[in-house]
């Protein structure tokens, strides 16, 4: 009881945060990388304009940069989730810092993209319809903050009005089709400027992610924070489909050449807490026990063809209280040092 | 004919810009302000999840901010124009420091915001329909760049292809129906959070930037870059309306005591060049014709109550060659130390 009281009472009053520290910018800026064009026939009329001959820039990613002093050779690509954009890696709901911060002071420069068809990349080649979709409450199950509309015990989350309604602010809808394989050319077009980079992936980006390491050798490593969905297997070696309460997880296929590439790096993937081991009706959490399983199954496919893959179970290791988002946690900088060790281990801060 | 020659050569050498000079940043970060919630009907079920019972954010505008140190007391609100984003006011197309940047190292606090319904803000309480509409070369025309495909001669614009293409990468859709009132509505919430301060608004916002003003009192001053549209006058006191190449271009009535608030604060308002004075049946040119003689009435008006509004017309001022984007011209720091050199004549440096 005494440990709940105190973690009650360190909630209450963890707003506002920690004074922040001075940090000293060598640059930073912006810009888009990759997309295509598309093009309307006909002839262009300046003074009677229609789309004739017009053209139109669409499917690029946005990137926002920062370099801090002595940085490391390595930047870090922060890549957001389903329904977010770079603000999932900025200042956290409760106005703590977050990951695009935190991993400046510790010497990285960050790249806090918004991927194509999202946030300030959002010129699509493909039409979409956007309907706000009241999803808050599905949303506060499947990311494990709770069970609507009750937070699960020792979560780490803050759980004021204003967190609540800072998240939910922070989903954004998709302004064109999801494609993975439109995404994956949009962040290898941006490593292509950049140089080599170490990706950082939430969520839905887990997937994209490992189609962007398979395209450009300048990937030279991936943290991914619980991957939810792109779980790329060797087309000749398929796991089963994993059924949950909240349907049908499936790997998918690529050619066997493909994922030797996934081999040649290292990397980690992060699940946090309130994972369930068995099967449960309860959605929000089962969801996540399928894909918390696969990622095992991932993992194993790699490194027994040579590779050299991480699967963290925080609570395996006494992290917990851990949600979907676990760069924005109560405990978010525990997680970025435990990250930043990784990186160190594998020689991915040089 | 030497100081083209010496133009020329200036921007093929343009790029790579000068180094980036440390900047030393004592808080930096994101969150949304403002916007609605709206619910479903019927009762959420955690484990079989419709919209019913669930709620939906949206409306809210997005602000990443950074404090530079010993900061003016009064931040800068950076607020984009029309299928732009807070991008508008980071890095050039051509690669340069862009006024997020110029103005904290002149000592601002800036806020940089994507509005309700635009990139990182994108939940709308509305549905939209998002085509991809090409009007690439209608922006080139429109934004005075110059006439598709020539550029005008001497304007402020690095030319090279890669140049274009960030340009019309910065563009970005509306993920909503585009209504002022909304905009300022969420703006004047980010007022009341951030406490008194000074809107810089560029194109389509200078509108909801005047609500804004007329809304919150601790809007203390407005720069407006090339105004577009919305200018509110008192419905007793309406001009005529303005025909142009471009369409015909009215002004919006709003109650005389409305009115009174842009008479109370310093407000001054920005034009680049290659606007005429006579009409052309070149749209992208005759479309700033109006407008500017638009915003001559709407100065005039509010000086005539009392007011402290100013209209720079730059090539007036020996400031020629800008186009719609005043910010990120290749002589945008000269625009700067202007902007700079009028708030501190107002005591908004304060």
């Amino acid at each position: 009881m005494d440990r709940i009281y105190a973690f009650t009472l360190a909630t209450a009053f963890a707003l506002p945060a920690a004074a922040f520290e001075p940090l000293t910018i060598v640059d930073q800026g912006s810009f888009a990388a990759g997309g295509t064009v598309i093009e309307t026939p006909g002839e262009y009329d300046n003074n009677a304009p229609t789309e004739a001959g017009q053209t139109f820039h669409g499917n690029h990613l946005y990137a926002f940069y920062q370099v801090p002093q002595d940085a490391n050779p390595l930047p870090l690509v922060f890549w957001h989730g389903a329904y977010q954009s770079g603000r999932s890696w900025e200042t956290t709901s409760d106005g703590r810092e977050g990951f695009q911060t935190m991993f400046l002071r510790r010497g990285y420069t960050t790249y806090v993209i918004d991927q194509a068809r999202r946030g300030r990349a959002g010129n699509s080649t493909e039409a979409a319809s956007i309907e706000p979709t009241p999803y808050d409450q599905l949303f506060f199950d499947q990311f494990r903050f709770g069970q609507w509309p009750e937070y699960f015990e020792g979560v780490q989350v803050d759980q004021s009005e204003e967190t609540l309604n800072q998240f939910f602010r922070s989903v954004t809808p998709n302004t064109g089709p999801y494609d993975p394989a439109i995404l994956a050319d949009a962040t290898s077009a941006l490593i292509d400027r950049i140089g080599p980079a170490v990706l950082v992936t939430h969520s839905q980006a887990g997937g994209p992610g490992w189609l962007t390491a398979i395209r450009n050798p300048d990937v030279k490593g991936i943290v991914a924070l619980e991957p939810g969905s792109g779980f790329v297997f060797p087309e000749d070696a398929m796991p089963e489909a994993m059924p949950s309460a909240a349907g049908t997880l499936e790997a998918e296929p690529i050619p066997a050449e493909d994922f030797v590439r996934l081999t040649e790096i290292p990397i980690v993937i992060y699940y946090g807490d309130n994972i369930p081991d068995e099967p449960t009706e309860e959605r929000g959490k089962d969801n996540w026990r399928v894909r918390l399983d696969m990622a095992r199954l991932w993992v194993d496919a790699i490194n027994e063809r040579g590779g050299d893959a991480t699967l963290v179970h925080l609570p395996e290791e006494g992290i917990t209280g851990g949600t979907h988002f676990l760069m924005s946690d109560l405990n978010n900088g525990q997680i970025a040092d435990h990250i930043a060790g990784w990186l160190d281990a594998k020689n991915l801060n040089q």
